[in-house]
């Protein structure tokens, strides 16, 4: 392995984190950065992807990606410059996107490697709504949830990466939209900024009363991204055939035992619903397709894509916790400083 | 309203039932028989229909059915001879089925009921297999639950009249079936008399190690008449893009509170997998396509029609009991004494 004289900063995996993680259950470390090989190219990354499925990755056993080991660098996507490159599918200074890692520098395998145009759009929207997240809301709501327009639509972490998204992308679609989201600042953000038609602070002791009035004549889908008692909270209001769509459980990443099930689950029996969960990696052949459309509804002003950005690679683990506190708003992302690694 | 010189036998709904059904929940009464109007015919009930559905609609409160009003004869389906026609689709000596509640004579409208051929299937079996319950399996599996041959179908309160129609279907469309009941009188019915693959017995302590052994290259379709603990067993041997069809849950009807939720429901997520409610009624339309296939296998002995026969009217009570003490095999039926009212 041949090595460049630069170094590069990472974060790997220290413990299997038990509940809520700790900055001890990653270690900051740096190590030579390899040249890429025939087919690869390097990246210097410029923002690192923060997600809740970070959480289970970092567990041991069975999901629906292996987890990360011991030692290895932590799990991420990112967005970056090719600095050099061994594939003639890029050259030096395209901007891409890829499993990055938590760190400066990556090497690519080029067939993982997305280009992507940071003139049309910044870089930061490819990792948000012209990202996963924003596959994640397109194909759960409109493949998984078969939204119909005239429906009425609730989405909890609604304040989200991806349900920002899903919101917004029901509001195109013609749909009534029900955010929930903690604290009155954020509910303002859904309805002044994002167009919801009304937001629910699940924080509030009022919360059952309050999502009983905000979805009167009830919900024909539900999109969670918590899991938990909201998911109860939900199947309570549900209208006949409504479809949940179960795209990530954010309060239950960091439970040491399993929490409750929803008790309610026998409303789908009453109500002829579904819940169904899903998983985006399985509609990869169709991110071109989402992508497109995201970029016309981008570019017409009909959606916006929102970050939360924290500006320097030593935040990560912080960054990380802010995700399950609730803290951001819209998607979480790590800058690396300019010129980062060029030690 | 026209009465005829004979008396009409009934259950009444006597007061809601908390947990349990107890005998002083009905009463029994007799009631003169009207006349049947234009439209309508006078059936005399051969059989009446015990299914564990009753219990919910002598609940108060909504469900996908109106509950049963205090005084009201017991709702039920049955089957019967019309003894006089106001209707010029039927004839006196006609074998119907149709909702003739818990009683000797029942006032139908003539468009409410069903002419059935009693000479080429006993009468019996349209209240199972060639009934709700045959219909309930046959679209709850092929339509809810989308059944490829070669997958694997388990299926809970197997011996029953659901359970039973569901791993027949299931072994004639080339699948692999395990079958859930209690007791070990029950499990060999399944395996040697209905041809299951594997049978679990769910009293057994070894349940979990029993299901893992039985489903353990998982399961595509779990078919869930109980709900409960059972339910959450079966989503921990889920394999991926696997259906839950939830078509009852008769571990709950008797609750006084809701019970836990389904522990396990975020495997939905991890296995991409879907759970589902319907209700038999929406396919209405579609009851002749699946008696007519259905009485080609049943003629065919690809599939049997068993039935669990109470021999009394007054046995009603204890009769829906058994339901819920999971004391019946196969389809549970009232048959009513012969000249039954012909007082």
């Amino acid at each position: 392995m041949t090595t460049l004289d630069m170094k590069n900063n990472q974060w790997t995996l220290a413990a299997r984190p038990v509940g809520l993680i700790k900055d001890t259950d990653f270690k900051h470390s740096t190590a030579p950065v390899s040249a890429p090989k025939e087919g690869q190219i390097l990246v210097r990354n410029s923002l690192i992807s923060v997600d809740p499925a970070m959480r289970s990755w970092m567990n041991e056993g069975k999901s629906y990606m292996e987890s990360i080991r011991i030692g290895d660098v932590m799990r991420a996507g990112g967005a970056g410059y090719v600095v050099q490159s061994q594939d003639s599918r890029f050259s030096v200074g395209d901007a891409v996107t890829g499993a990055v890692g938590v760190q400066e520098y990556a090497i690519l395998e080029a067939k993982d490697a997305t280009k992507v145009d940071a003139t049309s759009a910044p870089l930061s929207s490819y990792l948000n709504v012209l990202g996963i997240p924003g596959f994640t809301a397109y194909f759960g709501l409109l493949e998984v949830g078969q939204l119909k327009q005239g429906e009425t639509v609730l989405v909890s972490g609604a304040a989200g990466a991806v349900g920002s998204s899903v919101g917004q992308i029901a509001k195109v679609k013609g749909c009534r939209v029900v955010g929930i989201a903690g604290g009155p600042e954020k509910c303002k953000y859904l309805t002044e900024t994002l167009g919801f038609d009304a937001a629910v602070d699940y924080k509030s002791p009022d919360v059952r009363k309050l999502l009983a009035v905000a979805c009167k004549d009830g919900v024909d889908v539900y999109f969670d991204n918590v899991g938990g008692a909201i998911l109860d909270l939900a199947l309570a209001r549900l209208r006949p055939r409504a479809r949940i769509v179960l795209s990530g459980a954010v309060s239950q990443y960091n439970n040491t035992e399993r929490g409750e099930g929803p008790k309610n689950y026998m409303a789908l029996l009453m109500f002829r619903a579904r819940m169904e969960g899903f998983v985006i990696f399985d509609y990869e052949a169709r991110y071109p397709e989402a992508q497109a459309q995201l970029r016309e509804w981008l570019a017409a002003g009909k959606i916006k894509s929102h970050e939360d950005i924290a500006d320097s690679l030593m935040a990560f683990p912080s960054a990380l916790r802010r995700l399950f506190e609730g803290a951001n708003t819209g998607k979480m992302l790590v800058k690396l400083r300019d010129g980062a690694g060029a030690v």
